[in-house]
């Protein structure tokens, strides 16, 4: 990341409307893009390309007003995720997760919970990580006194060493009841192993990292009222919500490889020398895959669009989610999920065949809208988003509320 | 379609919102689906349906409401003709080509002709249908005095005999001056041919055309003044207009076909006897299918929704019309048409893998979706709307507004 | 079918080798091909074309040679059958049907019954029919005597009123033990009720049969000996076999549609008005479609002709096949049965966009090939085919011999 | 890649038949497939790799019996090939490309030059590299007396500093006339660079060769006698000749790609959490999936193999080939390399999602399949492989033959 690009934030007037946050995200796109396929290379730690996040204003872009966030809402979010990711999807990755955790308090803890960790967060300007998986159940938690002792090891942790803080899950030893908390990143106890080497989105500090007694007070148990926690239907917003982060940043990656493409296609692709056009442009395989690709794009995006603001509702009033409004919006998550699936895998493979063979270089990097789309694309196997749609559409049965569902 | 089985619209007050007016439609589709395959196989000229789409409002949908119509816009009609052809594609595309006739005035005429003819329209509940098939140029006119004579030939009409009032267009003798005018359907010298025998879309009284002379006053062609027409960038949304009155009855038709699929499959299919599964529903490969089917819908719906909206904006304030935002409108609507091409052609034949062997009778007539679509979808090649939005994409070129893009 | 048209066959040698009953089937096929459209709109009883069938020596094309037959093996009669269906897949069905149940003899029954089956059907030309569809179970089976009488209904038997003789198949009362033997079709008690009226395959006399206590003596109960019937692992091949026959016809179909299309753009296509092409032969996107789909169509072509060569080596030693032999088959059988399925309705639904708008009359009737290949790809599910060639490559599992499998 | 591992191939029989040699060639795919990964991710200069080819006959596979060679076919190299890249597609196509190189000199030279360069290829094992990239014209060769003079740039060179002889193409001084000629690899002038760094196909020994005055015998100018070549129509099958050998390696990797995924779905897969599986190979959609590109690979092998079989008899009778003959070959092969492209692409990107998110780790190098694919299908537009199947489909055109066609 050329520093020397960067533009004066500093000095201009913070963004104040979903579009000009947009935009905003669209500057900072240009920035990423300057090295994004060195850096990918490289497996640079973005400690630099968070610090940009922070500087731009979109680390906060969710945070209270009074608190010197922007007080904007999951449409934009996703918005700004997919900008970013269009230029690199792994630092649009870890915003979109940095959002999530972020809003976790939100989603999971007491009223007085989540209005202290955003008002310190947007504040601070934290940058989140989240060490949680739930298909690891290894991390036990104990009580001792009022402190929570966190022991134990999770695979993967995005955010890692690039952030602030980090969202901790576990296992109240022989029970099954989950507990969340925040603690500072560099809080004692808590390693992050540096061992993400995957094929894709290779900046996002995903590795492993061990909880050797991590503390943190009874008090920050997210949702925890005199030890008892509290479910309500909006805590199950979690994995929609985290789930069109997935989509945002899908799309964004499939963006900025049409992008990219074309840009190469104009600027350096050769008309075949056997085909009569003097221009790569003018070529009519050229033409026609960037429209079919474009249009494919097209109709993902705008299914985006309209399942974020489906969402929009829900989040504006947490309390009047019910089971069936949950679960439907979950249906239309699935749905958005398997297309922005397909379409970013087809895309970022195809645009190959309309930049020619001389954009295979390791130089120029096109490959890695692929891997990065192609990695986390498995998360959690599209083919049961299928069937969470096909279900409810054959019987109307909601999904069950799972860690994936 | 069975009258008694007609809702009691007389009776009940109008719908008032965008939603309420979709709802109608809905109620409609669901008179028309009632004997939709009978009627398909019969050819049934469709002087009931019509009738109903006058009782239940639709026709009126977009008149001014000071002369009774339901002062609604082309989202809502767009909804309108999706809703309605899920049951009914040929009487979809009725009503979606009764609206562009109608709009037409607005399109093309001057403010004085069309605040005649949507308040006459409005008034009279007339139903529109148009001999405007501009690959065709073998309709000659002549000015008697002032009276304009049309005489020739149009080789497709839709409307024809079940409309009351039909758009002609020509070209002045010797010219390539085009000209539009509004005629009784019954005017004398116009004779519909009732030659519409394709494979799908059966019911659109379709057929050839022959103007033997047919007489209108000068001043009904449209947008002329003084004998000069007056051109408009705003003319030119007719086609991306239309195109998407094109893509609302595809995926109507397309909805339609998983619906009916969906209840068949619910209700008629048999699990597979070597499959170890009681009941189709159960089937991962049929819920698969219907997930699968489902939210390649859902895509295209949202992108026809939101470039709905886009055209509303141009529609709200025509002489702002730039060509800048024509061509770009133009482009969007190119995209939506391509993929609504597409899948409502891989649901309408996908749609029997989930139903089964026992679904393909004749009685059952699942294949008019197909054919409806097959039929219709070639009105312009899919191919040009790709070409449309590749150039744009890759050199920002607009589309040269012509009878097709 | 033109009369007037019909080779002089009789005052010609012969033909002497596999490539020469493929031309003599393109022959047929030309035949056929003239008023195919007009055929399948009349649902015409095919006795014409089953007359054709025999005069041109097809329908003898497995008889053995000293009885009037051509001798040849399964993968002529594979050939044949496809190159029969480009012009008429109900023809190609019934010609591939037949040549299922006269070997049936072979397959199920003992050499004596076998050697004199084959030997009259040969030397009185039969045709055959099959009142045979497993998923039913309800035709009893009863001895009086030395006879065995069948009473009971089927709901499809192929054939039908075409047929010299018809395959029946019950079960013996109170037992799981089916028998199958051979009537001729106009056997007392035997009734064809003509009523298959779908959308697809409409010449084939699929209705269903009711057998009201037909009788035949219990020497013809294929492969019983002494009342026992001794199974061999080659009797499994009936399925492999007849899906074969089942792919020839889908493969014919589809290349039908593909050279009747060709034809179509190369003498009646349009070009794009707008497109800058004088000739639809020239249009970019026309030529890529015939491309695309001769190419996969070639692929699939392939696939066939290596499967069937496959199962020639089983057909010509019988009593070698082992199960492992018979199970590779089998999955081998069900790849090409997918990729058959998926190819042919690809081709018949997109041979549309090349032929332009007006190619949908109901006059051209180029919906047929959609419309036979979607009725027939519905026999079983698709889906179970992939999931047999899916367990054989993941843990080599061979698919249990059912009626399907 | 392991020496331990190797077979004792010096101790054991050569092969006799085609069927043995691919046996032989899976042995060293299985040789190979130890450490593929690994050695593609370090870009290692396949030295050993080559001589394991050496080693195991391989090389001389096509080389004249009385010199030592196995005096196999094409069918069979193309079996080799595409068994051989099933480990490494990178050796594949040096292997293929080698094959091609050798072979060049009986298409294009004279019985006397070709018979010279078979019988020393085989005697002393050479294995070739080819600085050929004709769309490149900037090598210039001048007359030295009896000596040719080679000087120039070519920017791909496959084989490079593994190769033994390098085939070099110029063009003379101020003329269009190509001359081709076999020099040794560390013949003084020739200089490779070493610079390939791309995507895929990472060890192919791909980068540019500079020439700086190298010499060679006139004597060994590839088909000229007396200063004159002369043509045949043979000569101008070596396009379709090394674009099979293109087919051969991407079937190789699908195959590859497919087995290899396959094995770690059986092995180290986990079935998903939610599903209700307990393993992950009885998962309806992985089984779905693998019968799905199973089937679609078994049927672009098929018509390889078809396909190559054509080409074998033009090769066997290289005076007798029409440019009609030539010409439907190409589009046999155009046809073949079309899905070959499809198919491959496909299957290297969908393995993914039938083994898991885990299966993304840079150690497992699942990605190389889609990398190698990828990069390789981009030698020539594959949209003009469908443009010379489809002009044919249409109007019988043959394709003119150049160097990519």
């Amino acid at each position: 990341m050329s520093t020397t690009a960067l533009p004066d934030w500093q000095t201009r007037p913070q963004p104040r409307t979903a579009e000009e946050w947009t935009l905003r995200a669209a500057e900072v796109a240009s920035v990423l893009a300057t090295d994004a396929a060195a850096r990918d290379r490289a497996g640079a730690t973005p400690y630099a390309e968070v610090r940009l996040l922070k500087d731009s204003g979109l680390v906060t872009l969710l945070g209270p007003v009074e608190h010197g966030g922007a007080g904007e809402n999951w449409v934009t979010a996703y918005r700004v995720v997919r900008e970013v990711s269009k230029a690199d999807g792994s630092i649009g990755q870890l915003l979109g997760y940095h959002y999530l955790w972020n809003w976790a308090a939100r989603l999971v803890g007491t009223r007085e919970q989540w209005e202290h960790v955003e008002a310190e967060a947007a504040r601070n300007r934290w940058f989140f990580g989240g060490a949680v998986n739930p298909r690891d159940t290894d991390v036990v938690v104990t009580e001792d006194g009022d402190e929570l002792v966190f022991t134990g090891r999770k695979t993967f942790s995005t955010g890692g060493k690039v952030s602030d803080v980090t969202v901790l899950e576990g296992v109240f030893e022989g029970t099954d009841r989950h507990v969340f908390t925040i603690v500072p990143s560099d809080t004692p106890g808590l390693t992050f192993h540096d061992d993400w080497d995957n094929i894709g989105q290779r900046l996002t500090e995903s590795g492993g990292v061990t909880l050797d007694g991590v503390r943190t007070p009874w008090s920050s148990a997210a949702g925890y009222v005199d030890g008892e926690f509290t479910p309500r239907v909006y805590n199950t917003l979690n994995v929609p919500t985290i789930q069109l982060v997935f989509v945002s940043f899908y799309l964004g990656i499939a963006g900025g490889a049409l992008e990219t493409a074309a840009t190469y296609t104009r600027e350096k692709s050769r008309s075949w020398l056997h085909g009569g056009y003097d221009r790569a442009v003018d070529e009519p395989y050229v033409i026609d895959t960037y429209g079919d690709l474009t249009s494919k794009l097209w109709a993902v995006e705008a299914l985006a669009d309209a399942v974020a603001a489906e969402g929009r509702r829900l989040h504006d009033d947490p309390d009047a989610v019910t089971e069936q409004a949950r679960g439907e919006f979950e249906v239309r998550v699935a749905a958005v999920k398997a297309r922005a699936t397909d379409v970013a895998l087809e895309i970022s493979s195809r645009i190959f065949e309309v930049t020619g063979a001389r954009a295979t270089t390791t130089a120029e990097g096109l490959d890695r809208f692929w891997r990065n789309v192609r990695t986390h694309t498995l998360h959690d196997p599209v083919a049961y988003k299928r069937r969470e749609v096909g279900r409810w559409v054959l019987e109307g049965t909601l999904p069950e509320p799972t860690w994936y569902s």
